[in-house]
């Protein structure tokens, strides 16, 4: 037996499945387009808070202490032996897109309940405490801002900003946190852990076209949210001559084949670009758009090559705006995180547990954006990513990963966790 | 005295004002974009069917024997002296699209009712029957084919397609008509009349250019509406690298943006094509869109120059669907109609009308569909457009015709209609 073996542990792989399937069922609904069962949990629903209050449940059957701060972050406490050690924390969020699967931040909050039941079961003691969180509106879905519970907790956003945010129909986030009782009393900055480590599917077709297992990421590529408004004029679509348009639905078609030219140019690295949202004004077959809406997310691994890309895109909505008389933008920012590297040595102890689990791993960049790169900024972070079938579709009804690959990925974390909260 | 000024008459462009004023309360709202207050009476809404109402009970008051066809159509009668004689039509529609102004359609019912009470005051009797025609659902907004009340009234499309017609909730017209009150017992298909005057405001810019009150219109530029779905693949916009999407956003774009240029080379004649309504799903930030669904609104006042520009943007579209895998695009033809010339004796005896009230017309092409283009077919037609302010702008709440505009256009219209309804 190597020094490695006497700290390795292997969770009970059906339990967490079962968890996983257990909590797909609240907010579930009946996809149409792909004939599966899809999970529609936006942030402070009435789901998701359903969802909360099971996972509470979960924690402290588990035996966990549990608080919830002030943006609704819920962390639940495992003690360690030493009471002064700062405790090495774990985690992911439970809400979700519109048309999500079941595994998408959910493996990272359940891996981390089943490390320590695993723990409880073979009565291990570790030196530092182990906390599980779950952070609040990760997807931005529903108040425009990702990552946001773990930005406010690491202090990059405040929580008068985050309260004050409204979804589409002009509810607060402050307001819904206090309609689920999510509006709890601890402190939301996060006093710094030890260490940060978090479990996610990669979402994306690497580790399946490598043929391993575990993916040991080494940081988050940057990400750049724009929400462009534009306003034209309205016009019949009969007998306005063509040169008497502000074609407001036109610029926004304009814009996104641009983006595309932009990213298939080459010139700027990896760069990424989706319009995910669009919406004209009044939206009839024989009136042109007077006002467009669309939302520009970018990513980019590089974060000259990202400035570069926002540069490049500025120009041409200025370029645009000057092309001809009635037409005017704003563009507000929703959303921009740089490159954020993971610690290397939170990496070494995740690449040794896959090792001494007999998993094969790579090293890779995250496309996604994760409560990860916010934690990263208290204390060394790394994450775990564990493969997806189907190219690694993700925030799709199709998202899956099989009962392995999840149980291996939260075996790596537990060891990993483990052998964390036992360092000095 | 000539021969002419003893069948000119002048109606109370005072009372025709009010009666558009009031009529355009009904389903009248504050609009935000423009300050002002817009009209919205999508066909067979509520607000329509008590302006419809309101339109019944002034044409009682005229004296008018109503009936209500099986589309919803409303005809007001005035007897003749010759009971075997056909009737001279007028009339138009009050359905509008979403953010209308107090114009459009309107002034052609209204204008017609005014005829009337002139007609009655003068104590003149016609050898032929006055009848004032108002439409179901020429804006094509709520059920999707415009001129419908009239295209089934004139034979071109079936009542039981116009039945089956569904609004974006499900929602058939059949049902509405029952629902409203408008199922009438009348015979849809209309006798032919001896002939059809439409007085509009003309929607454009073309006769305030010319600083003229009067258009007599010429015919009607092709329309052709057809819709556009996408399907594409939803993906993370993080991880999905670019040369594996299917993006039914940008296809949607692209068509936009091809649109213009297919308008902007010149080879299509006087193209013109607008893309009015554009949907993405699932309409999220950092979702690449699985769908997208627009329409495409092209006229050409060229049946042949229409023709290929439809199918220049077909062979677009196939190209498009052939550029990647996971695209696929159909096609819903919505509406077309050829272009339609107006009847020449008609547009004379229009012509001579402004003439003898001494205001200056010129000819012209109708940009918009009408009415008129649909009972073109069942006798000779022909319209007066009334001159608009702010470049014409219609289908808005700054749609604008002055006092003095709109009784001079229905001043040419009464004339018009009254040497029509005494012509052998």
């Amino acid at each position: 037996m190597t020094n490695s073996d006497l700290d390795k542990i292997t969770v009970n792989g059906d339990r967490l499945w079962r968890s996983l399937m257990d909590l797909a069922e609240i907010g579930a609904y009946d996809d149409e387009r792909t004939g599966l069962r899809g999970v529609n949990r936006l942030a402070l629903t009435d789901a998701d808070a359903t969802g909360r209050r099971q996972v509470i449940a979960w924690m402290e059957d588990a035996g966990l202490s549990v608080r919830v701060d002030r943006m609704g972050n819920v962390y639940g406490r495992r003690e360690g032996t030493d009471p002064s050690a700062r405790p090495v924390l774990t985690g992911s969020h439970i809400d979700s897109v519109a048309t999500a699967g079941a595994f998408d931040g959910c493996l990272g909050v359940l891996g981390g309940i089943e490390v320590v039941r695993t723990l409880d079961e073979r009565g291990i003691r570790t030196r530092r405490p182990i906390e599980v969180g779950v952070f609040t509106e990760e997807e931005g879905v529903r108040f425009g801002t990702d990552m946001l519970g773990s930005a406010v907790a690491a202090g990059r956003l405040s929580l008068a900003y985050a309260h004050g945010l409204t979804d589409r129909d002009g509810r607060t986030l402050g307001d819904e946190l206090a309609r689920t009782g999510f509006d709890g009393h601890a402190d939301v900055r996060l006093t710094p852990p030890y260490a940060y480590v978090e479990c996610h599917i990669e979402q994306g077709p690497v580790l399946a076209e490598n043929d391993v297992e575990i993916g040991v990421v080494t940081g988050v590529q940057g990400i750049s949210w724009q929400e462009i408004t534009i306003h034209g004029r309205a016009a019949h679509a009969g007998t306005t001559p063509t040169r008497l348009r502000a074609d407001a639905g036109l610029a926004a078609a304009q814009i996104i084949v641009h983006l595309r030219e932009l990213v298939d140019s080459g010139e700027y690295g990896d760069l990424r670009a989706t319009v995910g949202h669009l919406i004209v004004h009044p939206d009839l077959t024989n009136i042109v758009p007077a006002r467009a809406e669309m939302t520009v997310d970018l990513r980019n691994p590089d974060d000259a090559q990202m400035a570069r890309a926002e540069e490049a895109l500025a120009t041409f909505l200025e370029r645009l705006e000057n092309s001809g008389p009635g037409l005017s933008l704003t563009v507000r920012r929703m959303a921009r995180t740089a490159y954020v590297p993971f610690d290397e040595g939170v990496q070494k102890v995740i690449a040794q547990a896959a090792d001494d689990h007999g998993l094969e791993h790579i090293s890779l960049l995250s496309g996604a954006g994760h409560d990860a790169q916010e934690i990263a900024a208290l204390c060394p972070t790394a994450m775990i990513f564990v493969r997806g079938e189907y190219d690694g579709i993700s925030h799709n009804p199709r998202e899956y990963s099989t009962p392995e690959a999840c149980a291996h990925g939260v075996d790596v974390l537990a060891t990993a966790l483990l052998r964390l909260a036992n360092q000095d």
